[in-house]
């Protein structure tokens, strides 16, 4: 049984996983969607209820029946590669490509239709907050008046992004940003903006989620820093322990989403509570496990490679 | 309690629904992403767990937790209207819109995770042989040579899109089609391709699955007419009974794929058997309604406006 790991060429997170599955001994298939059709292709004939086939890349072949786990890790967008790419090309080969895997009995880290909803930061913290995260007060909106009072409200409060990075090429970060006092909001009525009340925090703590195991790291933070991925402040990441209220919230946060992986950001305040900012269902951990040791490679190998029940 | 129409401006089936509505009283907006930032707006505040807000358009304010139901029926591309329109605010618009939408308590037509699914073809015929259909023998691939061989072995086969109509402004129709005898598939390679057993039929079946309820029109074909979408045939769609083993696969498909709406499409062969082809999740029913008279319009407004179980 096989682990097909869809990435793209350039992606050290997924090296890690791969050195950890060779180890193991765990067959594996490295495909990017951006080489289907060229030096990616596939295969499936509808045959009496069921797809049967195979995807191919350089030169190594995996059987749809034969695959244990799919990996989403950073796919390539489909056909980007091609002689000659097009929107149109690129949705003929996803939705072949996608939709039959769908047809397959692999697990999925993460499940596409799950991965989707979980990217929705309203969705995010509400079901954070039935989970029992703790969660900043946050308002969404497009008018400048709501978010002037929100301002008004909270004092201090940041502005992030609703859907994540900005999709250039290369990516440009940007990072959550603390809302001077006398901010202008009229540009608000411009583009929806998400608004959320800041957390004066002593430390950023990011919990990675991977099946059933759970690794928290911890940063500790300088006064009035905001976004702890950005910036050097002389701190490195450290190994924490869960707490259990924590523990309690990640189990049900990871079974309400149906998320086999989940990456949380947390900011620690000055009485120790760990306050929900986001789950990133792609998050990367590879920085995480340099600093701290962690073995999530491991982890996610072993969830990729593990059997399933009726084997 | 109100029903929202994520539709855009120019929509004769969505009107006819809203006639409908209007006709029972119930309350409706109709709202176009593509005017969010603009003409649209939205604002949610996150208070104890909820997000509570409204949406406006056109002067009209409907709030979050006063909608009953969701019809997505052909949503504009979030932010298309904008003043400066870019990949990152469509991005930030639909993340904003959907995710608060995602925390409401509103019925959808169709939920959007289970029409992404519902899109996949390959998924489609394998859900549909399981609930009970009869699908043609079909092939998904990138190999010249297996698509010669499922030529060969079915000698008649056509050849369709795998996901859909192609991305065009104005839309290009792409019928499905009979590959001629000694077609050369060598351009296979350049993406994948989807060929399917051509059923000789006699009828072309279109059954609309609305909640509950189910509406099949027939229209008789000409010999060797391949796409019953496309062409004059001096035929027009008449009412149909469902025959009851359609009617069970109908309801366990609905099930099964969680869709609310559906638009089946069949193949009626010389025997009288119904062949699945597709069901399309955002398929079109007003030509239907048209030529039948049969009250679709009506289901969907009924299906949006119905109390849920605990008013």
């Amino acid at each position: 049984m096989t682990v097909l790991i869809l990435t793209c060429e350039q992606d050290v997170t997924a090296d890690m996983v791969v050195a950890q599955l060779h180890k193991r001994g765990a067959p594996l298939v490295r495909f990017d969607p951006a080489d289907l059709p060229g030096e990616g292709a596939l295969s499936a004939e509808f045959v009496r209820g069921e797809f049967r086939g195979y995807l191919s890349t350089g030169g190594r072949v995996v059987s749809m029946d034969g695959l244990r786990s799919i990996w989403v890790r950073r796919p390539g967008e489909p056909a980007a590669h091609a002689g000659e790419p097009s929107p149109w090309l690129t949705a003929e080969s996803g939705q072949a490509l996608y939709g039959v895997l769908e047809c397959t009995a692999a697990r999925w880290m993460n499940d596409p239709g799950a991965a989707a909803r979980a990217r929705l930061k309203p969705w995010q913290l509400r079901l954070a907050h039935r989970s029992g995260f703790p969660v900043p007060a946050t308002v969404v909106t497009t008018y400048p008046r709501v978010a002037q009072q929100f301002a008004d409200q909270y004092r201090h409060v940041v502005v992030k992004a609703v859907s994540g990075k900005p999709p250039n090429d290369p990516p440009m970060a940007l990072p959550t940003t603390l809302v001077p006092p006398g901010t202008d909001f009229s540009e608000v009525a411009a583009g929806p903006t998400l608004l959320q009340r800041y957390v004066a925090k002593r430390a950023d703590i990011r919990l990675t989620s991977v099946g059933d195991e759970t690794f928290a790291a911890r940063k500790v933070a300088e006064p009035g820093q905001v976004d702890g991925r950005y910036g050097e402040t002389g701190h490195d990441w450290e190994a924490v322990a869960v707490p259990a209220g924590v523990q309690r919230a990640v189990t049900l946060y990871r079974k309400l989403s149906g998320l086999a992986y989940g990456a949380f950001d947390f900011a620690e305040d000055g009485d120790g509570t760990w306050w929900f900012l986001e789950c990133n269902q792609g998050g990367q951990f590879g920085f995480i496990e340099l600093q701290t040791g962690q073995p999530i490679a491991d982890a996610v190998a072993r969830w990729l490679s593990s059997p399933t029940m009726d084997e």
